[in-house]
């Protein structure tokens, strides 16, 4: 939508169209992306609580950053609060964004807090590299490159059918159905995974908050190459294979497409696996081909269809 | 409430509290702020269209970084937009946003758009300053400083008024009552005089988005200062009086009340007073004194009470 209104500035190395925003500044890069979530449509505070809210919001914010390979800064926040809102609520749920900036090397500094029906968290993080030869895009995946995730898939969404009851959570001694819930709530992006693999020479990254199946196709489409990804390589968290039964369907099925998910994908050249496995631990999932731009799936040598998750969602510049 | 949770980081000069948070990172000086508008609350479509929408909510952003004195570079908008809107209103709400970004010299370069119960729009901005030396803030104001306003006041307020039908539109050859709502849906942030105010010595400076009875309380209040403002000094707008008659209220209480506005509110040292009128056209209602922070009004002398107006707003660092 902006990028139908044309903007760009002197200053703009990057505009819509990506994770982030890049802007030089005197001897300084910018890097600034938007993440926005209302109460009721991307989360549900009966289900998680204000604190863990928050959580998300700062997490889906700062992972863009990941995506991006860019060094956190500061974060910004416009909160909506319905009039019911009680302070100890909104406080809890600045808390829990406060805390995971901090986690992640950000600083909370600034916002605004309106009235509004429905509770909505906007958060803007932005990211200080050096030069923007050190960060990554969606646009530079090329044939020949392979491609990997940096963390088995799956858990969050896994978690989030346990939390809305449709799923019970798998019985085991090491409580997995704990583990699902919590990285639903509270995810950690990969920050340090992003900066090291950018720095190691990924070619493209985007992280998976829409699903794989999604966020793989938008690195194919952006870069005009076709991402072949092995669903059998694809690494399912633990757990999920127990509530994916439940819920009638194939485990890495609902791992690449569940969504909520911040690990990364990435594609590396061939000759840098061995820099980007150095950067961060890997599962490689398949390879860029020439091909019609997206992405294309298999089991077995079979292509598959999977749908994609687009959670209310529409994808804008530097969002 | 940001400032309850004690956040602050290395890189960060001023944080919540003024109307932008300050930022220095290598040789630049980054002046964020964040401000958001939801319909039914900060504005009603069926009044204004989505277009001026677009600009008021622009307008009201940028209006932060000309109260700090700081050159606008890029902004970032968060939009919350219900299944039913359209997909040419929410255009014409992208275009009064990047219209009112580029009338004023910044670029409209990202943002995320998510589904949501009613339409809001989170702006955020961010200007470029070579120093922070060259800029203004909330907490400068000394006694003895002079205090003035950028231009007449009340327009934005008497042309709602109109538009919410609670005053008629003052008959006269010069159509005030068309400037009045002009004033109100397309707003002009006074970022040149407010960047050319801070070179010129202004020891604090506001925007008078909540009005001046509001907002010069807010710069004595975190100047350490009273403001001591003479009401019958204050600019009134053209056709202001006729509304305010229609509404049965004093003029400057109107004008110095009734917000929207975005004018500025300046405190200069006596000394700077030939400079700070060269910068800018200017109005001087008052003068700061020692005493109990916040403002004081008053006509002949006697001291009037005003209403704040808070619009359903709360202030928070950096909006």
């Amino acid at each position: 939508m902006l990028a139908e209104l044309g903007s760009a500035g002197g200053r703009v190395v990057r505009g819509p169209g990506d994770d982030a925003a890049v802007v030089r500044v005197g001897g300084a890069v910018a890097v600034t992306s938007v993440d926005a979530m209302v109460e009721g449509v991307h989360f549900r505070v009966a289900q998680i609580g204000w604190e863990d809210a928050g959580r998300r919001a700062m997490a889906a914010a700062l992972s863009d950053l990941a995506a991006m390979g860019a060094p956190p800064g500061e974060a910004y926040v416009a909160l909506g609060a319905p009039p019911a809102m009680e302070r100890d609520e909104a406080l809890a749920l600045c808390r829990g964004l406060a805390e995971t900036a901090a986690e992640q090397g950000a600083v909370l500094v600034g916002g605004d807090v309106v009235s509004a029906p429905a509770t909505f968290v906007a958060v803007t993080v932005v990211g200080w590299a050096d030069s923007e030869e050190e960060l990554a895009a969606r646009d530079g995946a090329r044939p020949g490159d392979l491609v990997a995730v940096t963390g088995p898939l799956g858990a969050p969404a896994a978690g989030l059918a346990i939390l809305e009851g449709r799923a019970e959570p798998p019985e085991a001694a090491a409580s997995p159905g704990d583990a699902l819930v919590a990285a639903y709530r509270r995810p950690r992006p990969r920050l340090a995974e992003g900066r090291a693999l950018a720095r190691a020479g990924a070619s493209a990254m985007i992280d998976l908050s829409d699903g794989l199946a999604t966020d793989a196709a938008h690195v194919g489409r952006a870069s005009g190459v076709r991402l072949d990804v092995d669903l059998e390589r694809v690494p399912v968290a633990r757990g999920v294979a127990e509530v994916a039964a439940q819920l009638g369907r194939d485990p890495a099925e609902l791992a690449a497409t569940g969504g909520e998910d911040f690990e990364l994908c990435v594609c590396v050249p061939a000759a840098r696996r061995a820099d980007a496995e150095a950067a961060a631990s890997l599962t490689w999932i398949g390879e860029v081909a020439a091909g019609e731009p997206g992405a294309r799936f298999s089991t077995a040598g079979q292509e598959v269809t999977l749908a994609g998750y687009e959670h209310g969602r529409e994808a804008a510049g530097g969002g």
